[in-house]
This record gives C-alpha cells, sequence and structure tokens, in this order.
C-alpha cells in the first residue's frame, strides 16, 4: 500500500494518475499550500525539500516525479506503463520527463516562484512576462519533436502522457495559445476522457 | 558504438564518466559554446534543444543527462552502475539524480543563463546574486540528508556519483562555501582517484 502526499494543481497530479492507471493499491493525502503545509515540521519530516509529490512506500519515502513514474511503471509491469524490457526505448520515455521536470516545469515555475531564484519584486514581474514566450517554447517543441501521437512514446500510452497531461493543463495559465499546438490540444483532450484521469480529477478537484 | 557529444565545463562530463565506467565503446565530439556551435544547425539537427550532452546510438540520439545515466547503467549491467534488480532503489538513485537537474543544475544556471527567464540586465544581476544561497541551500540538503557515503547511494558506487562529482563542480565558482560540506567534499575527492574520472577529465581540459 502506497500513500501519496499531493496538492491540487502541482505536478503530484501525474504520479496520482499513474497509480490509477497501474491499478495500485494506496491512498492519498492533500497538503494544503495555502496554509504552507508542505513546510510544516510534519511533512518536512516525510519530505524536507518541502515539496510535492511525495510517495510513501513500505521500503521508504520516493520524491521527484520522473523517479516515482518510472517506479511505479517497473512496479506494475502488467500495466505497461513503460517499455521495460528495451532500454534505448525506456530512455527515450525517461529524456522526455526529464525534459518535462527540468525545463518545461521550471520555465512554468518563474511565473509566480520568482522568489526561489531571485529577491527583487522587479526581477519576479520581469520573469513573469517572460513564462509564456519559455512555456511557448517548450511546447512548440514538444509539438513538433517530441509528442508522437496518439500518445507521448506513439501507440502506447505511458508514464510520459500523465506527466504531459499535467503541465499541458497550465497552458492557458501561463498565456499559451492552444491554438498553436493542435497536437498537444488534441492529447489533453484523449487524456481527460481516460477514466483513470476522471476518476483522479474529480477527487483532487473535488 | 556510441558518439557524446560534450563541452567542457558542462553537466555532459556526468554522462562522459558513466561511459568510461561503464567500459562503453564510445568517441567524442566537442562543441565550442564560445562560439556557439551548440546552435548551429548541424547541431540542432542532431539536438533541437541546443543543449549538451547528446548520445548519438544506432538506434537514435538520448539527451537529458538523468535519462542517458540510466540508460548507460542498463546497457552494461556488469558495471553495477545502477541497482537494476531493486525497483525502490533504482528510483531513490533516479530521484537523486532528477533533484540535480531539475533543481540543483537549475539553481545553478541562474548565475550566467538568467537570459532564459527573464529580460531584464537587472533580473540577471538580482538572479546572480542570489545563486550562493540557492545553489548553498541545496548542497546543505545533499550534505545532511542525501549523501550516505562513501558514494551517493552507500557502499556501491553508481550513476549518481558522477552527476554529484560534475555539480560540485561548480561550487567555488557558485560561491559556495565547501568548508560547510565536508562529505561533499570528500566525495570530490574520492571521485576525481578514479582512473576513469582522470581519463576523462584529461581529455575534456586537454
Amino acid at each position: 500500500m502506497f500513500k501519496l502526499y499531493y496538492a491540487p494543481g502541482t505536478c503530484a497530479l501525474a504520479s496520482h494518475i499513474a497509480l490509477e492507471e497501474a491499478g495500485a493499491a494506496y491512498t492519498t493525502e492533500r497538503l494544503d499550500f495555502k496554509a504552507n503545509q508542505q513546510n510544516s515540521p510534519e511533512y518536512l519530516a516525510i519530505n524536507p525539500k518541502g515539496r510535492v509529490p511525495s510517495l510513501v512506500t513500505d521500503r521508504g519515502v520516493l520524491t521527484e516525479t520522473p523517479a516515482m513514474l518510472a517506479f511505479i511503471a517497473q512496479s506494475f509491469p502488467q500495466a505497461k506503463l513503460a517499455p521495460l524490457d528495451d532500454a534505448f526505448a525506456f530512455a527515450q520515455a525517461q529524456a522526455f520527463n526529464s525534459y518535462l521536470c527540468s525545463t518545461v516545469h521550471v520555465a512554468h515555475a518563474h511565473k509566480l516562484r520568482g522568489a526561489r531564484w531571485a529577491i527583487e519584486e522587479s526581477s519576479f514581474a520581469d520573469m513573469k512576462r517572460k513564462v509564456p514566450q519559455t512555456v511557448g517554447a517548450c511546447f512548440a517543441l514538444i509539438e513538433r519533436d517530441m509528442l508522437r501521437g496518439p500518445w507521448v512514446m506513439g501507440e502506447q500510452y505511458t508514464i510520459c502522457d500523465p506527466y504531459l497531461y499535467t503541465i499541458a493543463g497550465w497552458l492557458e495559465g501561463d498565456g499559451v495559445d492552444l491554438a498553436a499546438l493542435p497536437k498537444v490540444a488534441d492529447h489533453r483532450k484523449r487524456m481527460s476522457e481516460r477514466p483513470a484521469v476522471r476518476k483522479v480529477l474529480a477527487e483532487e478537484q473535488g
């Protein structure tokens, strides 16, 4: 039995969907970011980074979305959430997820989390102004070169899909025009129709 | 036969060391960042992100350090560069590498790459001033909670070690006091004595 710590609207959604798709036995615990619960002593004892997601397992706590997604895929091989028997194909899926975490999510984070990297209000405003351009450039590359369709890796639904879906859900808020991203928009729609996604969203938004 | 595209002083060093430790057959190609070779049409055809590292394989090109490191470990299992038979331990190693790429490297990048996320010179200067604090906080967490010793994952040398070594090599330039990080400093010294590391550094710095 796993326990997933999440907050609505965060990248924890990717792991939440993956757990559901895998048929894993898990419970969830929602953190209240408005109350800064992610930095409470209780939560910092679980994840000293003060971020979500965290996945509590009987072996210990895992953090970092790409690592958790690969772990879920490897722990439930019958769900076929990653090409586990093909190191190159697995690496391609991991490269996609690594790009999302280290470049795309980071570009997005400059909208509201400028205080992570600067001190002055003027810098925060400057960063925020550039987000439509930086996130837009990331998604233009995803649209052009990465998203094979119908799923990220092609015919097989993988751990890349809930992660892309999660970050693509921030596009309107980031000021990126979805009309220029037909494959991404189509992927988002296709994801939203999956029973696992509906179930998880009903919980997170409930 | 693999071909690694790298530039000296970049995170490509981690994959370079891992290839050497794995006993892989590989060649290297050095890019001249001063001449902006990473954005040449020839290189963008290999990696449209215009970054290093890229690993050319007979199946195609791989990018993103965490994905490449896991691929190298899986492709050369006899080198025992990751706990491949233990999904939880593998996820812990991947979580460490994911933290390096998405948080620690990103914190460092705000020193010289502010133009990725902002427009004004004043913002770049502001970001740069915060780097000792942000990178210092990341490494304080690594020192306290993550680096088990003697290697990152404990007794077994893994793909986490060349990656930590690579980013820890930037600490002085980032204005972080290594005296406060005895385990990190010890790890860096132990790494620098490995024959594979010496060989790779001799090439990259030659």
